[in-house]
């Protein structure tokens, strides 16, 4: 199945000079999004994981249909402010300024198997932030799962040490 | 399965005399994240619905698996700003002051049937205004599916033409 006519180009937006992909019209595809979920349970699903992680927002609508097709839990990381019990947090470098995400501390238990998952993969600066999170609380990455990745931005590089699959590239 | 011992409840979050349900302990047990997404599913599995729509942040953590389960599209309902593309938008009335809620202009069809999940139901104006963002768009809400209804709101008045599920009433 061909996904790429699922993805809506967007010019400037959220800012001037990025290219959003909306990966909205394939959201609300019910042939193309389950065929997306399975897609990327397929490469973990027999790799025991204990916990899967999405990342605000849209690694949300993602993790946790694959938590729930692969027999895992889900924990979200979120935006600073947004998770209403005690947290850990990690401040980390964008293209344009700092960003912090967080996690709740008795999210991941000490040796979890976790798989992270995102909707798109550019720098990587994100989602290694996230495997930072989930390795400070002891977990264990096992991988990372992204929908797109945008191979002009050389994420690799930065998580050159994890399993990296991603389902469409851009 | 007593889904109750999963909720933490948090003091004051995320303002003083609010009483937060943190469903984050519920959603990393494998066992009661997939007993959830069953339960809310079983009552609108044979509804034939087509777009189950999730409202930002934690709707969508529950909306997706329940759609990749009943074999549905999924389509969220964000804050203003968020969408990338044409949205309408959906101003309302909360306990205190007001809120707007964005959804994609081309996410619904005329008749579409779409079944509006979140994780908690209080007063009932997020909900509601949902379903006017998907009426604006020809949809037809099929019904209303939450975690979590807070029997103290009263939230049926404002919903009363509606079908809603809750799986847990606190």
């Amino acid at each position: 199945m061909d996904l790429r006519k699922f993805v809506r180009d967007i010019p400037d937006f959220p800012q001037k000079g990025v290219l959003f992909r909306d990966i909205t019209p394939l959201l609300k595809d019910e042939e193309a999004f389950e065929f997306a979920v399975k897609e990327m349970s397929k490469p973990f699903k027999e790799e025991k994981i204990d916990i899967v992680v999405g990342i605000e927002a849209r690694g949300l609508i993602l993790a946790a249909p694959i938590a729930f097709y692969i027999g895992a839990g889900f924990v979200p990381i979120r935006k600073p402010g947004k998770l209403p019990w005690k947290t850990q947090r990690k401040e980390y470098e964008l293209e344009y300024g700092m960003a912090i995400l967080e996690i709740h501390e008795d999210a991941i238990n000490k040796n979890d198997r976790v798989l992270i998952v995102d909707d798109v993969l550019a720098t990587g600066g994100t989602a290694k932030a996230a495997a930072d999170l989930v390795e400070q609380l002891g977990g264990e990455v096992v991988g990372f799962d992204f929908l797109i990745e945008l191979i002009d931005f050389k994420a690799k590089e930065i998580l050159k040490k994890y399993t990296l699959f991603s389902l469409l590239k851009l």
